[in-house]
């Protein structure tokens, strides 16, 4: 058996979104080398895509052909498929249809390609590089625009038979309640916890309550970081906006325990910026729904990376999972 | 390395409820060479449990102790901890605390002993030897007097970190429903798709109807069996209560598929034997609340195994596990 320099590989971690596309050279120890982006959105068929990745690759992988070795290529995209190493129907893609994108990505590229969705690769890096290092069992929700989930379970991400499992941002939390504007299924944890989610309670409860800061904005002005800010000032209705996302979420999160009895959860994206306003009511309810053998065992933790980095860290160790 | 005959191993698997305890003498094809059973509830300590156990059980491997290898024992426990071999604050056994279970069953028959929960052994009985043969991915539930559960994924039991995982008798279906009987939690699954809470449904209804059929029993008389009883003979205040338990049931089916993306899901126990009346309805409502990449895909099983033989045979399998 030849020996392996591990210090000599690198591997390319890439983090397909709807709209961007970032890239990373990654070592061994989760440093990227070298860092990149483009836009995802600007091309109606994937071949052009991968294309366009290669020439923007290309530069920076030369300037470390002559060091290191290049092992591979690892992808998260929304709804890749692992198994399969396919983008299928991803709705917030141009690409329509089931897309062979890892075989594609080797043809191009010539070395090996792993897929992941993008929220498995965050789960996976924070699990390699970041708050989770050590762990062997958690989960990692993304709260952002949408809401993703990641599920390791001793060690390892869950992928199901199919290789679509962790959905847990379209699990029913309140059964035939807010309609989903993509997925049109009623009361899902999205439909609540995402940052879309809220401006929606917002608009809802400041109507309610006329006197609330949240009324001194213009309609299409209500986000989540505006309710921050008037709950930072003491607005009650903006602070009782994060109380009742709290609650759905943390109602959510207590069923996820009792299924997969993580050792904690890793909360990630631009909502947890709200902190305690949304964390603490999310906390109460999480334990307030727990079965005794679960309670106060199950810690709430923030992650540890950048939201590019660790999907571009995930997807690189991809490429070196045993 | 000496050659094992795996036709002359043998192990024995123990299944341990609040009632009663069964065991078989099981080989490696899961043929159960020898069964008996006892009381578990005549005995104050595990201790003189496990001697009652030892005494039951050696006469039958006294005739197979010539021609097999005994190679240990499998337990399947309510409240079982599979890492650490005990069972702990278990409330339908009279042995309270953590009690070292496999420790003292070494101590007593010198052979190692690896426990887990009751529904994980039957799940894991499933696997082996039943109707999920060959599956990687599924869950089983066991709805009987309460609901329990066992998933499996990528081929083995999900235990989480502290190997509670899979009570998913008690995640939320409802937020703020019906209080559990004994959790005291809201609107968990098991207070309405246990043999228990049908018969609480059944009550409920039956004063709203004072036509249906179900009027005809004394308050005591309402049990499950006697809903299906109703139901068949055309009641539809009887047909309702299944309906409105598969409602419930399906609901809960749906998150839990989405969150490890089962090829199947497994039925098991006496609610069950209401067959269409509660599959129908429960296959409806997963189907309607699952994203369409999980539709159309999980098939909803009936059990192959006899309720006890599936958890000595789960629990005699944890022997060989590798």
């Amino acid at each position: 058996m030849a020996l392996v320099d591990l210090s000599k590989q690198v591997a390319l971690g890439v983090d397909i979104g709807g709209t961007n596309t970032k890239f990373g050279i990654v070592n061994h120890r989760g440093e990227i080398l070298e860092k990149g982006r483009m836009r995802t959105d600007s091309f109606e068929h994937p071949e052009d895509f991968i294309e366009a990745l290669y020439e923007a690759v290309s530069p920076h992988l030369a300037k470390h052909s002559s060091q290191k070795q290049f092992d591979g290529i690892g992808v998260g995209a929304p709804n890749a498929n692992y198994y399969r190493g396919t983008i299928e129907q991803a709705p917030n893609l141009r690409w329509k249809g089931v897309i062979p994108f890892a075989e594609l990505i080797t043809k191009k590229f010539g070395v090996p390609c792993k897929m992941t969705n993008d929220a498995n690769a965050a789960a996976y890096g924070e699990m390699m590089f970041g708050a989770a290092r050590g762990m062997k069992d958690f989960i990692m929700m993304t709260l952002g625009t949408g809401v993703g989930s990641g599920i390791i379970s001793g060690g390892k991400l869950i992928y199901g038979h199919d290789g679509f499992a962790g959905e847990l941002g379209h699990t029913i939390v309140k059964p035939g309640g807010r309609k989903h504007w993509s997925t049109g299924s009623e009361g899902s944890l999205e439909a609540y916890a995402s940052a879309t989610g809220i401006a929606i309670t917002a608009k809802k409860m400041r109507a309610e309550f006329p006197d609330s800061m949240l009324n001194d904005y213009p309609e299409e002005a209500i986000n989540s970081k505006v309710v921050h800010e008037c709950a930072k000032k003491g607005d009650p209705t903006a602070i009782e906006v994060f109380r009742y996302t709290g609650q759905k979420l943390g109602e959510a999160l207590a069923n996820f325990v009792m299924f997969s009895s993580p050792e904690a959860i890793l909360l990630f994206g631009g909502v947890i910026k709200a902190g305690d306003f949304i964390l603490k009511p999310t906390k109460l309810h999480m334990e307030r729904n727990l079965l005794p053998i679960f309670r106060n065992k199950v810690r709430l933790v923030f992650s540890e990376l950048d939201e590019a980095d660790a999907a571009i860290l995930g997807a690189s160790a991809l490429v070196w999972e045993k």
